[in-house]
């Protein structure tokens, strides 16, 4: 999310007064669990329909469908909660034929089974461009907020960094790539959500780039919070550090700012047993601000985050 | 509602499979409620920014927040529950300034006094139009669909018919009436919800033109309905006869097809006592299909819908 888009949240927040709250958080409170809304518009979080060759966009139109229901779970699975039940509401624009209207459901239909929820609501209409924006009730029974970090709780990640950012960059080249099919099929991590949400003091997850997420938390919580470069770049699979050089990108950019992984951070006491698939990538302490201790033992500030049209 | 999106609704539910359930009601049924949500997209469900003169455009913003919020809020009274929690997800085009996300948020939270309602979370995006999808979570003890009406319910309303499409063909022309008012603000019928819900078989608002909707009453009860084309007439006001004339149109056509009332309609046991602002406007029966009792007593085929984009 972009600074003029914070500023216009609290412009929304302060109009609204007494009628606003919680404005910024990744979910709302209801009675039960958590809400969340999301929106996935085209030429804005996925490319447009002429950006692309007609055949490759096609295909694209399924991983549309399952990257808008993933995105909008995945900040449910940030509290914590397990995705329940899910409303769509599409604009449809004139080029979009029935059978691109399928290939979006089918995508849509696969998040749900890889979420385990149900579609029980939305709505059509029309459109200058194809958009679907996804609401979430997830069913939580302590939800996780973003500012419950203590001093020296251990920052813990599940799930692929960097590898999105470097996918969308290699799939605007054209390029065939495991990382294109993550940033086209964002991760759904369910069982790491519920295992995180088991020990964790704060959880979220990284839409906008880890530093500026994590710096959420750590804002959040009143601390400062300290990233290790060696680890996060430690976690990368080969074949992505090899998209990285390929593209000419800087990897640990990519990890640090790349943003739409989709991947759950935690604040994690340090006595705790990690649970599997989780691993340490910094530490929480006393203080303000996002700063990385770098590969040659430096500490810097974090890089600014990923900058897209959605919040 | 047109008649290929009723279509792809299908197509959709058909692709979701057992991952899918109720679609094309008015509100998802969750624990504790019903939720629904609702898009307004610039040049489908209000005029483009460069379709009517800047002052007037801008004048119009407030009542897109309202209209937005009360149109999505109208698929939960039309069940019979209170809004409690809103989200609204917008995409912000390049030519809305600031000045103009605060009107719009002005409009927003005066649609969210009247419902009593709020404002708990939502989403910013970019995107080529503005466009406010809103997301309602309305409380009910006893939701009422629409699929309970019974042969001799009578068929009654609350709430202007007619008044809001004669309104918007006046916007387009430049006139000041208070149909259009009418339009931009839509009636809130809170109070209207809660009494009719205490009492009727079936519920349903207006939103797609009154046989229309009307008729899904019927096809949901199995039954058929015949409008009352005199006692329609006789609740129509004044200046909104008179503004009929004055533009042309077909009354009774803008009372029965015109669209975007968000009037509530239901189906009313014949010997229970009418609730306050509550008209007869025609009668269930045993068969099927629209039909309405002209002034001059002949039995009709209902004209078709209104159509726009959205549903």
């Amino acid at each position: 999310m972009k600074g003029d888009e914070f500023a216009r949240i609290a412009a929304i927040a302060a109009t609204a007064g007494a009628r606003a709250r919680g404005l910024g958080d990744d979910c709302a409170l209801v009675p039960g669990g958590v809400v969340t809304v999301d929106a996935c518009v085209e030429g804005v979080h996925f490319p447009a329909h002429d950006a692309l060759p007609a055949a490759r966009f096609r295909a694209l139109l399924e991983d549309v469908g399952h990257r808008a229901t993933v995105a909008a779970a995945s900040d449910v699975l940030a509290m914590g909660a397990a995705p329940r039940w899910i409303l769509a509401a599409w604009t449809l624009p004139p080029w979009l034929d029935d059978d691109g209207v399928v290939a979006v459901a089918r995508g849509q239909r696969d998040a749900l089974d890889a979420l385990d929820a149900t579609l029980v609501g939305g709505n059509l209409s029309s459109g200058p461009v194809l958009s679907i924006t996804t609401t979430v009730f997830g069913q939580a029974e302590r939800p996780v907020g973003r500012d419950g970090a203590r001093a020296g709780d251990l920052v813990v990640a599940a799930g692929a960094l960097g590898e999105a950012s470097l996918g969308f960059t290699a799939l605007g080249r054209g390029l065939v790539h495991r990382c294109v099919d993550v940033w086209c099929r964002p991760p759904v991590l369910v069982r790491e959500s519920a295992a995180l949400a088991a020990g964790a003091h704060a959880l979220i997850d990284v839409s906008d780039g880890l530093a500026q997420d994590v710096g959420h938390v750590a804002a959040a919580s009143g601390l400062a919070v300290e990233l290790d470069e060696t680890a996060l770049l430690a976690r990368v699979a080969d074949d992505a550090r090899a998209l990285a050089h390929a593209l000419g990108a800087d990897l640990s950019r990519a990890v640090l700012a790349g943003g739409e992984d989709y991947a759950l951070v935690g604040a994690w006491p340090p006595g705790r047993p990690l649970p599997p698939s989780v691993d340490v990538i910094g530490r929480f302490a006393t203080g303000e601000g996002v700063r990385v201790r770098s590969v040659d033992g430096r500490l810097v500030d974090a890089p600014a985050g990923h900058r897209h049209g959605g919040g």
